[in-house]
């Protein structure tokens, strides 16, 4: 391709409303450009690195026995309400009517129609199992779109569901979708950890995300650096050992109550007793199935909502009202577990043991101090229902937890029989018998994948493209237009580079070489070459983007140079 | 592939709803199931052959100097509204709003979203001309979806922009892409004629079609079986020269009014004066821009009403009521041009030197014979305004005209400065001065090809597919599983064909025989090889799905025999 036609509009300077550098450099290089927040058009060499991600997907899927179909965008709402997903699903699920006052969703998943179109086509245990993909576009209508291709509300999506007989079925379909996740964030040069996630109100069983490690990341992963253990921060576990505090010295043999005016956050009373936050216990009212309970957390740490709906068995938990806590013979700000001994108690883990510990008095301007968390809240069952914090410990191997942030690229889930049963897909066995079907579901965000590619191939100067997936592999670079021997082997290069097989964007625009210097710089295709004084000497000069190495060649080591570096 | 796994529910019977034969015949071969009314899912047989239409189409867009990009389907509103296409598009457009209420329309072509971009990105000469191009999906909410995917609601299109300095550049891009889009049908085995169509309201000059000859087409093509010209219903002329009719001994000096009590229709009357409807003329009163006027064609042809718009320079027409009839001092069912002073005439061609023949008296039951047009209508602007009828003449080489059905795959079109001037593309001269951007769009509606494949490339037992889009070239069927020697062959050529690069669907199901056989010629894919009894003396069976041919080879006359057929 030559760059003089290429609908390439590069940008000097940095969008201002650009946070994340993939946003920064995909728009300064020229890859998208935004037509409506959170949707983007790709253009020429946005889409081509696009494709090739499209290309990795598609071969890997293959390779695991994955067949690709499509489905629409446009899905019946009768199939959404079949689900239950019509109500629940909320503003993201963005709906229209026909013509005829036919209401529709645009797919956010295609949960809904796949099992229902596998209902229609298999019945019988011989055509299973299988695993079902498609490449196509999602939306979601996200109520913060942000950060470009990484949170949008129309997106490229590669969703794959697997419909099994057995769960051991499942497990192994499970694990072919997981071995070609592997195969394909590797291919595509991400470094990424698959994390074991929580499965949420979905209500399967084991699901893993794949997060591509990137500070602009909106997921936590808590992981250990000495075992394999890693889990996003919803799932994550961890283990606490409470030591006695420094003011174990003034243990008392009961509570004792201390004014504390005004103090009602955990951060205020740490100032104003001048000790740690854990040293302090919170004590959270909340509302589960209509019964209120108080959640007991080391002062430090917060709670995990879905970690405590998975404990309590509930879909949703609600804060109590100033009015509600007064009706249980407290008062917000004040709460604490001694002296409600109506109300159910919940404790977490990190408060075990704890001695000479502060708790709310249940009284206005009072707090207690020196509670022995044994002596004085008699027996307690422990849970886990708190984010992992700092300096915590893995459970696995006792080594001191690390946190990192990430892009979720891909996602793994064993749905088990939760759509499979309200959309009726069942199959016969070997005796008559009817079952449903054992479903998964797989994703992998394939324009995020771009975004998060960026994010770890990059520089101040620009974008360093991965080989698998960069739009060109060589950026022929003519320093002189109007000289004669460089344009004529600018020419000849363009050609046989070409012909043996090779992407080449020819920059072949009257610039000065300055810009086009920065532009190849940002553009980052592996290797540039350039066509400058020595031309006529038959001599280039070579730069590999990502090492920065450069040297001189001749033509007629430039072909075999270019097959080992890129090939 | 193995046949065993593949989603391929192939149907005995033919589904009741559809009429197409592509429409029965891509349910029935399992390559597309419906979702909802005109939306369609493609299993992976389906989708395989449209994505081999897909690479088709962006070679010869490539290798035309077009550069592929990709749009989204959610277009805000404004753009629309900007380019007047909110209002005037109706309901065919599909709307929504987002969470915040924003309004968004489905994408049903790009124009307004191309002309925004190029609009911001390309301000120079210097960058033009440049055609851009997406394979996309599209939504348009037909009144009546039908056909299967020739008439949907959700589909895949190409569409292509080009954005040229002048109309001369223009001609250039659009031959161009003419000349791809030959390219591109021809490699799809189509039979097809571009045929000059009418630019219509959109507000360009030249436009053609391309139509797929079908007899289920919805348009109708006439052209000249002895030059080439060709054009649509809606563009066509030709010309037609009158002569006396069978009544001509009876000429009178004047119209003579007859009774014809209750007689309103050109049917009617041609039975109740026994003659044919070209001996009379029909006068059709419509208003145009406020003004009453009266169409006159002759009674067995049609008014063509874009041709009577374009003539008369409107954009709409409507028909005159029975009051507004009165008012021009006529009744319904009895109009006629004679007597009629103050109102507008509008005569076709059709009429011209008509002699001996009936028209309306302007009086309740009654109309006039014996009129002489030239004699009786005085002096006339004849105008093209109906279609073209069975008998009329090319106006090019005056051979009898002929029709046909067509199913329009692509269209192309000149746009010039719609759209880039109601929403602000220009670009600036070598003298530093602004002009509009003159454009061109071109679109091929690629899951609609597929369809018309199908339509021109079948017979009674399935699917004839061409070599280039086929989802597999060969289909190897096993008669036998259980036979070893049988087995081992065709695992044997399975591995043999796939490494050899062809496509394979081996048939490895447990069937009887029979349904293999049917299932094959149903699929309809080129070369069948049929594993069977001498499978131990390393022979077996051709068969050529389109000429039948069918022949018995050697293991190892196969391979080259497979090159020479396929490649």
């Amino acid at each position: 391709m030559r760059q003089q036609r290429l609908l390439n509009p590069t940008l000097r300077d940095v969008p201002g409303d650009a946070e994340a550098a993939s946003h920064q450099l995909m728009l300064r290089a020229g890859l998208i450009r935004q037509l409506s927040s959170g949707i983007y058009s790709y253009l020429p060499l946005g889409l081509k690195a696009l494709q090739h991600i499209q290309t990795i997907v598609r071969e890997e899927m293959d390779r695991a026995g994955a067949q690709e179909m499509l489905m629409p965008a446009l899905h019946p709402a009768e199939l959404w309400k079949a689900s239950g997903r019509w109500d629940v699903y909320g503003p993201e699920l963005m709906r229209l009517e026909d013509r005829n006052g036919r209401e529709f969703a645009l797919g956010a998943t295609h949960e809904e129609v796949i099992t229902t179109l596998v209902k229609d086509e298999i019945h019988s245990y011989k055509k299973l199992p299988v695993t079902l993909y498609q490449i196509q576009t999602k939306y979601r209508d996200e109520r913060r779109p942000r950060f470009g291709l990484l949170r949008g509300r129309e997106f490229l999506m590669k969703d794959a569901y697997s419909f099994d007989r057995s769960t051991s079925g499942l497990d192994a379909s499970y694990q072919a979708m997981f071995d070609a996740y592997v195969n394909i964030f590797t291919r595509c040069g991400l470094q990424f950890r698959a994390v074991e996630a929580d499965s949420g109100a979905i209500g399967g069983t084991d699901t893993h995300e794949f997060m591509a490690l990137a500070d602009v990341g909106e997921d936590t992963i808590v992981h250990c650096p000495s075992c394999q253990y890693a889990a996003n921060l919803e799932k994550a576990t961890g283990s606490i050992t409470n030591t006695r505090n420094s003011h174990t010295d003034l243990a008392t043999t009961q509570p004792v109550k201390v004014h504390t005016p005004g103090v009602t956050s955990i951060k205020q009373l740490s100032q104003f007793l001048h000790i740690e936050p854990q040293h302090i216990i919170k004590s959270v009212a909340i509302q589960a199935n209509s019964t209120p309970v108080i959640v007991l957390v080391r002062g430090d740490l917060d709670i995990n909502e879905i970690k405590l709906k998975q404990v309590l068995g509930v879909e949703d938990i609600v804060m109590l009202s100033e009015a509600e806590i007064a009706g249980l013979g407290s008062i917000a700000g004040f709460i604490g577990p001694i002296g409600l001994s109506t109300v159910r108690l919940l404790a977490d883990t990190s408060i075990q043991g704890l001695q000479n510990a502060v708790v709310g008095a249940n009284e206005v301007d009072y707090h207690l101090q020196h509670v022995d968390v044994e002596r004085d809240l008699g027996e307690l069952n422990y849970v886990d229902v708190r984010n992992v914090g700092q300096g915590e410990n893995c459970i696995h191997c006792g080594h001191e937890l690390s946190f990192a942030k990430g892009i979720e690229v891909g996602h793994v889930f064993k749905l088990g029989t939760k759509y499979s049963e309200s959309l009726g897909a069942s199959f016969t066995d070997e005796n008559g018998l009817s079952e449903p079907m054992i479903m998964g579901c797989y994703g992998i965000g394939v324009s995020r994948v771009l975004a998060a590619v960026i994010e770890q191939h990059q520089d101040e100067r620009g974008i360093i493209w991965p080989n698998a997936i960069a739009p060109y592999a060589i950026h022929l670079l003519t320093v002189q237009l109007k000289d004669e021997a460089q344009l004529k082997l600018s020419e000849e290069l363009y050609q046989t580079l070409t012909r043996a097989g090779f992407s080449v964007l020819w920059d072949d625009r009257e610039e000065r070489p300055g810009v086009k210097f920065n532009d190849a710089d940002l553009l980052g295709f592996p290797l540039r070459i350039t066509v400058g004084k020595k031309a006529g000497e038959h001599v280039v000069e070579c730069k590999e983007r990502r090492s920065g190495a450069s040297y001189e060649l001749t033509v007629e080591q430039l072909l075999p140079h270019c097959q080992s570096l890129l090939n």
